[in-house]
């Protein structure tokens, strides 16, 4: 684990992203809040992004466009506790005009704890769909295939 | 909307639970960040379950059990904002020996954001399936027929 | 408590906003995670401020300015607990050009839980300091009095 | 940055710890929430108890203790924004029979953006004043004199 890079990497065509269990995760129950996975999640979508070469303050600030979540599934399996070590497990899966999917687990020595699917779409900032970028569109396929 | 009880109220067979956006919900897009509609619905089924007359920290700490989330789907239909008065709109769908469903709406004016549908189990507080106390059942099927 | 609004009410020259504590709140201390209770606190600070006739959201995109917290110092008394009925107790103590001091209690059934005090500054959505417009700065001030 | 361990190291004689700002951590104003720089002084603080050999779910679940933060005072210098890689550095100031005291700067670039100053007390899971167990208060002073 320690050996992963703060931005995860790539391994089996998955990108695999580090996180670790903090007091802020958890709740009074002793778990990780079913939130917060989504957290994890969007934490390891970013750095899979930024491996590919794109920074979302960049996407935003220079296109005035983000990738908001349209559709997000999520299964829990088993729950993770304090000072876990988890590893955020994420593919992509497919890309459209305007759209990508992404299927992600999130694990822990190799168990998956919870399992998420989501849909992501090109917005405008304003909040209008709009089609993903030809050169960032490019860049995606070409790891779509990596990932795969 | 100020009519709303802190705790919500029953109306046309839906608990109904109004939700105020803050900054801590918002993030740099401008808009709620996805993970904390969650939040949202976890406050609504909260205080449903309380108006049922059931408190989840009595649950805990009087019979060791909790309601863990299983599975969530969220649908992103339209993005609330800073200052937004939302409400969340909750059925309970059904109940089994060990778990319930429930589907819920966050709403602004009527028009639902974001639609949830999700299953919660009974748990003990080590994290292992329970059934439903009897009496707890008992109200939450009472309350099943009201909110369908 | 009950009888408090959402947007909390003015009493004895102070700001009374309600808050429920729910799992998002708790860690696996079984208490109030220590940055929450900053939350709670933004909340009353937005509310009240809302009472004088200020929507921050309007503020900001009329304007384009918002209060940052500059300074902040959070006293742990006792911890609030799963289920607790807070009331975060607030009072504006001080309005210069550009800033303006706060002081506010958490509380549960009347005893102080935290005590916070903390420098606001008016600021560019840039990030530079700025002047508190006359017409805002003439409500605080009206206020000020009222909760002294 | 990248050469930053994910438990962080030591250097200097403070620790170092990075932290990376994603969409969660911001809010509508476009920068890091103000809350939140809490949450990355205790993964920080977490970080570096962890180095000291410390793991605080086995405190818990162990010895039935907790370090609970007592006071916290927090001075905003520069806001943090999205993709930003910050390094938070931490140093134990001071332990006493039952607390200690840590100095925080969150840091962008060697430019300090916020400095924490907090008082933590040993505190038993019942929230009961505890004192630190000698074992563990050795080892903290052994690391106190290392990081002034």
């Amino acid at each position: 684990m320690t050996a992963l890079a703060a931005s995860g990497l790539f391994k089996d065509g998955a990108h695999h992203y580090p996180v670790r269990v903090f007091y802020e995760d958890t709740d009074a129950a002793g778990i990780v809040y079913y939130a917060n996975y989504l957290k994890f999640a969007e934490r390891a979508r970013t750095e899979m992004i930024r491996l590919f070469g794109l920074e979302q303050r960049e996407l935003m600030e220079q296109a005035g466009l983000a990738f908001a979540v349209r559709k997000c599934t999520a299964d829990y399996l088993r729950p993770a506790r304090l000072d876990d070590h988890l590893v955020v497990v994420s593919r992509l899966t497919a890309i459209g005009g305007a759209s990508m999917a992404v299927e992600q687990s999130v694990t822990r020595d190799g168990v998956p704890l919870v399992e998420l699917s989501l849909k992501l779409a090109c917005m405008t900032t304003e909040g209008r769909p709009a089609r993903i970028p030809p050169d960032l569109r490019d860049k995606l396929t070409f790891h779509l295939s990596e990932t795969m």
